[in-house]
């Protein structure tokens, strides 16, 4: 098999056989294929596309090409979910114990990552002592007794699809709806869950800009994740603002036990319900969404999600009073609200520049070198379709310095586009994907 | 300006700029462009294809990144003839000394290269002691004085070419018109002449198999030619068999003296006439095409073709007696004759395959490193068209060893589809495609 005669078949529209692409990947992950082969593979899968055996078969091939987790040890269905990215997106801290309180196990294994803010581990740390520093035979432990555990994602999983992705973002070949669905999948599948809930993010501070993208990658994730049986539910959500209220660490851990409590921004509460029950749909300890919806609402007011936090907190090392007495979090010594400077409805909230502010303030890392200041951030106050006096409030920034909180404010006003006009609330969940059919609400 | 950009531009259809496309050579050449982002770019290109600015932008681009030839002090136009190669093509070594013997100047640049026999200088060093080491000075003097020299393509002519072929080869992005195209040009522009005369070839012996492609490259070529201010013409030869009768280095050189004498093979005299009054006409001593080919003509006529050949060869240092006496050029030790097996009409001959066997012979270089044996070669006795006996020859094999012969024979006598119905000779002269017109035969 030569790479040559498969760039050639692909580039005139011919399909790629699993044996090919298994060959691809396995001789790129050692080195034995050079990269402006692939690029030009990349190139020609762009124009030419693959089609769903095949992209299963990449998926596949790129979840098989370093560790894989083994839950099996694991008492019942493991489901876990993805989201695209977003900005503000606090969800795991609040879904994981939701689901968990049920009983159903939630083994999540988490990352730190680049962006706006730190990852879930990043977040976790707020509580002193937390750490994701334990044996496999802990974790196992920890979910089979608790439900619940967070891992960091020490094993390497899905190499070939980390080489395979740095050289296609410098090759203009990322946006092909195939590439993107496998790359993510792949990590997914390594990672060992039974089953999948994605949450696709669409609008301007997602990935995906148009909701007919976003609907069509979600489309293609749920196809690959049954095509190599795992079963996979994507539910399509706007992040045409940020989600929430609040960005940055410490706020976002607030935010989180405000929404564990009932007391949660009405967003962050409709879109961990919206997933969390078809986790559990999932995870079978029911069969239809609304008794999944109503298990989760009983578990949050009955504080039964909360205890779960705490339960998790202390498991892991953490100080889980944290959680009764929120001001014990890490604070920013400078807090200053963002005043509007005109009169009329919120229309537009640019997401991405909300998240520069956060990682201007520190909230996020640049480079995996840098350190992330835990208290900055930045609490919203007005949302689309909210109505904003001028001088009111729009938003409080949260600091160490005062520079870089002028820097964020600027950046915050400018991302806010008030109209005089009166403005319709957007719709949250836009859609709901799973191996049957396709929803649009 | 970044690579990323300009393979994103033309991913998305757009035009490059001059200033992108020069931007990527020059980087490119100086290895500050990685090879995964040009084949990515190269692969974009086949899809979205460039239009005729970019073609030529490009091929000025590649004609600039190395030594450019300075041929302004030699004395009226300087046409350069170029062919797309085939098998079995002696034109230049007849070319040369006609159109020198009209007096319009040939400085010509030849090569040694890879295939099937060696090149024209190999082919002249048939001649004892002919050499093309010689100063510039000393070549400009011999064309000023006797209207020919030939010396060896020492210069580094379009290194950017170079290397984007090379990557080109291994990345299943040869095939593209203008890539094709800007690629030849690059070096004919490189090497300095006025005006440029091109023979694409068209048939299973050639590069382009289908006549609709080779007449797409000619029209290329012609324009970026002219789009760059050198007068371009092509002519779309047939490669459907082998060109005249001998394929071998002194065989072709002995072909090449009886065509000088009006005594070659009809299809080699035929396109040498055709292109050389091309290159009369643009070199001006004349205006049509029919003055011109009468000009030639009489230069066979009265000899002069043929002593303009013994000057040549005597001037740069070989010896001119053999033109007289081709009993004296290499000659092989094992002269073979290829019986036909069978009674009927020529219906194809594979021209690649009748190349293969000389190449088997030892007459052509497989790598760099490769010697050639100037004496051996095959010469054909019957071509489309002709009828042949059971037990007649075919084809003669020349060579220096038993087992080759065999070996040569086999191919040569598979190469051969002989049928019962009656079939028409080819048509050698496809089309000629000038700046204003295209023409089809």
């Amino acid at each position: 098999m030569r790479m040559y005669d498969i760039i050639m078949k692909k580039r005139n529209g011919k399909e790629l056989t699993t044996e090919e692409i298994n060959y691809f990947i396995e001789e790129y992950s050692k080195g034995n294929i050079p990269d402006y082969q692939v690029s030009a593979l990349m190139m020609a899968i762009y124009f030419q596309k693959m089609n769903k055996r095949e992209t299963a078969d990449l998926t596949k091939a790129m979840a098989n090409s370093g560790v894989t987790i083994d839950l099996s040890d694991i008492e019942g269905v493991k489901v876990d979910k993805h989201s695209t990215g977003g900005v503000g997106d606090t969800t795991t801290l609040v879904l994981g114990p939701i689901v968990a309180a049920t009983g159903v196990p939630v083994a999540k294994m988490s990352g730190r990552g680049l962006g706006h803010t730190g990852g879930t581990i990043d977040k976790l740390e707020s509580f002193k002592g937390f750490s994701v520093e334990m044996s496999r035979e802990q974790f196992v432990k920890n979910v089979n007794e608790k439900k619940i555990a967070i891992g960091g994602q020490t094993a390497d999983l899905a190499p070939a699809d980390k080489k395979l992705y740095a050289l296609r973002d410098v090759t203009a070949t990322v946006d092909n709806i195939s590439l993107i669905a496998s790359s993510i999948m792949s990590k997914k599948i390594a990672a060992g869950a039974d089953a999948i809930v994605l949450d696709v993010k669409t609008g301007s501070g997602a990935f995906m800009k148009k909701e007919e993208d976003s609907f069509e990658l979600a489309k293609e994730m749920v196809d690959i994740g049954n095509n190599v049986g795992r079963n996979t539910v994507a539910i399509v959500t706007d992040m045409d603002q940020p989600l929430g209220f609040a960005v940055g660490n410490a706020l976002e851990v607030k935010e989180a036990i405000d929404t564990l409590k009932g007391e949660g921004p009405e967003d962050l509460t409709e879109l961990c319900l919206t997933l969390g029950s078809h986790m559990l749909v999932l995870a079978e300890p029911t069969k239809t969404i609304e008794e999944a919806r109503n298990m989760l609402e009983d578990v949050i007011n009955s504080g039964k999600g909360l205890d779960k936090l705490k339960e998790l907190i202390e498991a892991q090392g953490g100080d889980p009073s944290y959680v009764d007495d929120p001001s014990l979090l890490p604070k920013a010594s400078i807090v200053q609200p963002v005043l509007a400077t005109k009169e009329g409805y919120v229309k537009s909230i640019k997401a991405d520049d909300i998240g520069k502010a956060a990682l201007v303030l520190g909230a996020g890392r640049e480079t995996k070198e840098s350190e992330i200041d835990l208290s900055v951030g930045i609490v919203l106050h007005k949302k689309i379709g909210d109505y904003v006096k001028e001088g009111e409030a729009i938003a409080t920034i949260h600091a160490n310095s005062e520079k870089k909180q002028k820097e964020a404010e600027n950046i915050v006003l400018k991302a806010y586009n008030i109209v005089t006009e009166e403005v319709k609330k957007n719709k949250l969940i836009k859609g709901i994907i799973t191996k049957d059919r396709i929803e649009r609400f």
